[in-house]
């Protein structure tokens, strides 16, 4: 069997969306701020491998990493709205101390849970609402430097920094996935900007399941599904972690409301 | 009178070569986490324009700044090698502390003192050392995203995000100067990496002074001199500053330790 994969924030939506769809794929530690319920355990996982601890207690991240190949990092602080102080917290710090123990363990890869909030403030007066339509031809594509919507945005991108500095300096593979608006089982209805960074549940699951068994060096892709609306490009994700979504907002009407799960 | 100008850190080194070269040019505030002495002051700051303050400290960064039309926001932790705890607490959560209170105080332009640390990792085994010499044609430009450094320089790429944040949310002019290799007198004797990104001290003040007068809404420039040796563009700070460098550090030899001052 692999090395284990730790995922951090495991009771969160994003990794309740992974667990579900490739839950049976790794041999997964699941570490959470919260005592982990059987229900959000895929199979099979034992008590030894999950994980009760906050990401800025560096000893208690070092024990859960110990060992891992990879890291997928979704812990922090959730909320667009959130104040500054906890997401220099929760978000920032907790993110330094995760790579400091991951390159202290020899973690090989990090993948990095970032927001389409690192980039929010792209979404001027003057593109919208034409961006968030089909035959517009806007693209971000992870070159781009920052415009967070919000503080929540800024610690993003702080995070994507440090993947940089610890990429650059201490040769661990870092993935940057600036997640769009997951929903589960279909795309937000009667909201244009939604449905162009929706994010299904199991395209979900995919990009992150591609980020952990995919070769690369530092990157920053979007996690959206294929949309046609987007105004976030797939291309890099598609290139270099062979990122093949099934899922389109598209295809989706106000009257069809059915679960992927 | 215009109204004040704040100077934060005006005791650091950068602050020094901006007070002994513009310091009759603007009505200054002075701020500093040490008493700063009167041979640290220009002739003419009253004792009660002088604030001794750390500047994560909201209400007294805000009672520095009330009233001010600008600020030259140099204080942090200055050390390449200082510990993430000191930069976390220093210059991020620092910089945003200033940030707040200038968008709160109605403050119409931060002047950040960005580092060519934020960008440090460009400079690979495979670029230099070709890439400090007058015939190389690499440029950085500031629309690349950060590499940096050091946690120092993670923590500067950070003010310039907090920086892109309260510019597009909270209509304050944001310039962040990439210092390069501010020493006084000549440039660095045999390091041609130093002798690259050489800012003199009249350079630097006048770049400082250009940024408090010009008109922008959100720029990344790089502060050095107009060195032959240049991997740092400084065009930009050229066309929307007004940059107008007299030095460069091709003009001096090891032989020659002239001091500008």
């Amino acid at each position: 069997m692999d090395d284990p994969v730790l995922l951090t924030g495991a009771g969160g939506r994003v990794g309740q969306a992974i667990l579900r769809h490739v839950g049976a794929a790794f041999d997964w530690r699941l570490l959470d701020r919260e005592p982990l319920p059987d229900a959000k355990r895929p199979d099979g996982v034992a008590d030894e491998d999950v994980f009760v601890a906050d990401i800025t207690d560096d000893e208690a991240v070092r024990d859960a990493l110990d060992g891992c190949r990879a890291v997928v990092h979704l812990a922090g602080d959730p909320r667009p709205e959130a104040p500054w102080d906890s997401v220099l917290q929760n978000n920032i710090d907790g993110t330094q101390t995760m790579f400091e123990a991951a390159v202290e363990t020899g973690v090989e890869k990090f993948v990095f849970a970032s927001s389409n909030h690192a980039v929010g403030a792209y979404e001027t007066d003057a593109r919208t609402p034409a961006m968030y339509r089909p035959e517009d031809e806007f693209r971000l594509d992870g070159t781009e430097l920052p415009r967070p919507s919000n503080l929540y945005g800024v610690s993003k991108a702080t995070g994507e920094v440090l993947g940089r500095y610890y990429h650059d300096h201490h040769d661990i593979s870092v993935v940057n996935v600036r997640i769009g608006n997951l929903t589960e089982g279909h795309p937000p209805i009667d909201y244009e900007r939604g449905q162009a960074m929706w994010l299904s549940y199991r395209d979900c699951a995919h990009l992150f399941e591609r980020c952990i068994l995919a070769d690369y060096d530092y990157e920053i892709v979007y996690g959206i599904s294929d949309n046609d609306r987007k105004y976030y490009s797939i291309e890099r994700a598609k290139a270099v972690l062979g990122y093949d979504p099934v899922d389109n907002s598209a295809e989706w009407r106000a009257d069809e409301r059915i679960d992927d799960a």
